[in-house]
């Protein structure tokens, strides 16, 4: 490839909506160019890196066994029918019509046609297990699309769909196969800071997840972790242990708490501390009711957790309802436990609290001293649906959790039957009965992973492309291309590089030395070389004569002869492979 | 990969809605799985000849200096409002709203996002010529797909577009980068059937345009042929020369035809031959006009040349004018050349004829011995728009016309400045002026190359795929998989040829050999083996045991030593590359 001819706009001011270092470098670059809300083109570099990218998760999807498939982007209504998902499912989901008005959707995700597939030719238990995958164009109405290439409405995704014949096989394929081969494809393409973490499965169903995380400052997603034990989770779904207070009883008592609306007005108020408190959170759920949240003062609520706890999405309290509850000063005692229009769920940070303050139902009232076996008419509902903190005990016993920031950049789900189900799929089993199959599906964000290995594989300059998904291991730049030796000299070690189909780029415009390195920063070559400095000055034979080798990735900046520059860069290449 | 594993039915009858071969073949064969009308999922066969198919395009691609990128399938109405194609495209194109009620496409073609990249990158002379080009999904909501993957209403392209600063530079990729890279991958694929002809530009406007066309019967275009100068044109817009029937001249007449109102009645009832008369075939314009056309009697009118002429696609005539006009007898003679309602168009085929019969404006009524020159009161609008037939001259005056039938592989268009004029793209030149840019396009149809592969390279059995586009370039079949040294002895050859990158299909199922057979035709390898007859009753080492190899491709039957077998392969596929 030649840089005169490589379509893309390469510059170096950092556009303005630019918030993540990768969004700014693959812009600056030239890899991609903005078609509209969350839709790219990739220009040819990006499509390079992509390439590289499906390539290394081909091989090791091959490897345990799966068959790479290709399903429709377009899709008939009924399929998602069956699984129940184009009701569920909302905005997110593109859905339109055809010429003769049927009614289509497009995939934002592919077990509806995989299990089609599955359950017409995997009838009996010798075909199992088997796993499907493909690279496809997945599509997701965002609501807000950004980062450049980590969001967007319009992405490639490999996404594979493993079916059994026992949960035990499931487990196998999914811990000892998918789980090592997901490492090997992270660690090939430069994301060996992603890590599995226990995570929330969405609208996905099944037990079991996991996310693969790039830890990177520049994530959205939070992870706790424990170092003692290794626990990654996100946390939405994170675990941690709460240490009581150790307060004792002491009698409950009603008091006046005027114009406190705050957890710490009440504790100014008072002159008590936030894990004293019974904080109170209302939310409306979408089937009309409400949910009234109790979690100590000093945690926040989750509402992920909250709403695996409810089964249903949250929205907004209806305000007329807020006003009922004396919003500002609910507390348990007194709540109906069997009201038609709310649900009450306390946090377990409040089960082992004594001389608990919380809302008096009435306003302006806050009771002190509160006691659960003593003071409540019935049993409190007590279930996880706080956010971890930071320094929080994890459930270890050894380690305290930390909060890390990551990139998702891949998932993995057990579904169980989910789909299976839904979709009447069934095996005759080798006891001659007809079964239900138990699926696994894995994701991995093609697309995604483009600037995630950016976020993680660059200088202030620009980016250090892994050997293995550079879009082009060698960038030649000719200084002095006016001078036709240098250019000759140049594109004679283009050509005997690319015989050994190693993608090049050779700078051949007549631009400055600054413009042409830093354009190369930009491109990120492992490689460069640097033809023709001192060229025209010197008298020496061309083989004789010195060119720079140099290559971030590898740590080196040296001379080379000419004669040599070849051989010194194949072996380059090979050693590190 | 393990047949017991591979996903996809393979079954003996022919399903009843296959009208061609390889629509039967790759149903049968388990290639796909049919989602919606117009759309399948392509199983594990079928995506591995796909991704064939796309490694030798992108071969021969980048050797004319092409640069792969990716554009979406989502676009925003407004871009292909800026090129006027939002507007004249009809119901083909699938249009939907966002969530946010915002009008978008899915890409049919991508000139417009492709203008849209390279006039923000390509803005001066030095940076041309180039060529873009992709893989991607289309989506064409055709009124009738069929025969499988033939006719979809989603498929993969591969789709470049060219930029040049001078008609010649256009010409000379054209003719001398593209046709040859075609050329190469057609011969590679296995469709060195395919010719380029010359056809209709539809909806992409410019002037120059081929099709690549697989001459095969199974094909819906009709191609007219000349032996002699090798001529390829596509009947819709084929050319060819006619024999003027050279009757003298003789007095008009005006005569009774009573009830005549096809050619072949009138003929009878005067007693002349269809070549005499000058047949009348009237349709509506999209304008509200009709066009009144006629063509000499044994010629039929070709709708698309006639579409040209109007500059207007046709419909069918209103029945109010085709009374007014007296339909059955309309002639040429009397009609008003100024008429605001309808426009007269004659074919070339009457030029040098004379005594014509024609209609006389007057039901039940013709006129005979019409000449032009004597009994017209306008100058008649001579044009081409009649169906070459076989058996004309071809116009390189030495061959004669030939019809065959054929399947559209590929197509090429000279664009001209369609698309950078609408959407403002420009250049500056070396003269420092800013001009409008010269494309071409280029497309090869990948998802339907594979059933037209199958159409020419099959026997009555099962599919005989080429070398480099084979699914599998080795099946080995086990007789008696419960005999482990048999399943063994066919593993270890299985694991020796994969650890060569070469792609393996192993049948360990337990059915009959002729199940196994079956399945090894329809899934068509290049080579081969089966290991284990008289395996079980020979006492002799493994590696002195026969197994059988042969090659429908290689024309090759034999029986070869285990010991020997994997040499024996990897020279025969070494030698065949």
């Amino acid at each position: 490839m030649r840089m005169s001819k490589l379509i893309g706009e390469r510059f170096k001011e950092k556009p303005t909506d630019c918030n993540l270092i990768s969004h700014e470098f693959l812009l600056r670059g030239g890899y991609m160019r903005h078609v509209t809300n969350g839709v790219y083109t990739l220009l040819n570099p990006a499509v390079k890196v992509m390439h590289n990218i499906e390539r290394i998760v081909r091989e090791e999807m091959d490897k345990i066994g799966a068959q790479e498939i290709l399903m429709p982007n377009m899709m008939p209504k009924e399929l998602w029918q069956e699984s129940g998902r184009y009701q569920s499912v909302g905005s997110e989901m593109f859905r339109f019509k055809d010429r003769n008005q049927k009614d289509l959707v497009l995939g934002m995700t592919h077990e509806e046609p995989c299990v089609d597939v599955a359950r017409a030719c995997a009838t009996s238990y010798v075909q199992y297990p088997f796993c499907l995958y493909q690279f496809q164009t997945k599509f997701r109405d965002e609501p807000r699309p950004r980062n450049g290439l980590i969001r967007l409405r319009e992405f490639v995704m490999k996404d594979a769909y493993s079916f059994h014949t026992t949960q035990a096989d499931l487990d196998d394929y999914y811990y000892n196969q998918v789980m090592p081969a997901y490492r090997r494809i992270y660690d090939r393409i430069g994301l060996s800071k992603a890590v599995a973490v226990e995570s929330d499965n969405g609208m996905m169903g099944g037990k079991v997840s996991h996310e693969y995380t790039l830890l990177c400052p520049a994530g959205e997603d939070v992870i706790a972790h424990c170092d003692a034990c290794g626990y990654y989770a996100n946390s939405e779904v994170a675990r941690s242990v709460v240490i009581p207070s150790g307060k004792q009883v002491a009698p409950m008592q009603y008091i006046d708490t005027p114009n406190c609306k705050t957890i710490d007005q009440v504790c100014a108020f008072i002159n008590t501390q936030p894990q004293q408190l019974a904080k109170a959170v209302i939310y409306g759920l979408k089937d009309g009711r409400h949910v009234v949240a109790f979690v100590r003062g000093d945690y926040e609520v989750e509402e992920c957790k909250l709403e695996h706890c409810c089964g249903s999405e949250l929205c907004d309290a209806d305000p007329e309802f807020l006003h009922k509850m004396h919003a500002g000063s609910v507390g348990f005692v007194g709540l109906d436990p069997n009201a038609k229009d709310y649900v009450i769920l306390l946090d377990e940070s409040l089960r082992d609290e004594h001389n608990l303050v919380c809302g008096a139902n009435e306003d302006g009232k806050h009771i002190i001293n509160v006691d659960y076996a003593r003071d409540l008419n019935y049993t409190p509902n007590f279930v996880d649906i706080r956010k971890v903190r930071a320094g929080d005990k994890c459930t270890c016993g050894k380690g305290t959790i930390k909060l890390e920031k990551g990139v998702e950049v891949g998932n993995i789900f057990e579904l169980g039957t989910k789909y299976t189900q839904s979709m009447g799929m069934k095996f005759v089993d080798n006891d001659g009965k007809a079964k239900t199959p138990i699926m696994g599906c894995y994701g991995i964000g093609i697309t995604r992973a483009i600037p995630s290995i950016v976020e993680v594989n660059h200088d202030e300059r620009g980016i250090i492309w892994p050997l293995e998904v550079a879009p082009y291991k060698v960038h030649i730049c000719i200084l002095n291309a006016k001078d036709k030796s240098v250019l000759t000299a140049g594109a004679e070690l283009e050509q005997a590089l690319s015989e050994e189909n190693i993608d090049v780029v050779l700078d051949d415009r007549k631009v400055s030395m600054g413009v042409m390195l830093s354009d190369a920063d930009l491109l990120g070559a492992p490689i460069r070389v640097v033809v023709g400095r001192d060229f025209v000055n010197s008298d020496q034979e061309l083989i004789e004569k010195q060119v720079e080798v140099s290559s971030k990735l590898f740590g080196i900046h040296t001379l080379v002869r000419y004669g040599d520059v070849f051989d010194y860069i194949m072996s380059l290449l090979k050693d590190k492979k």
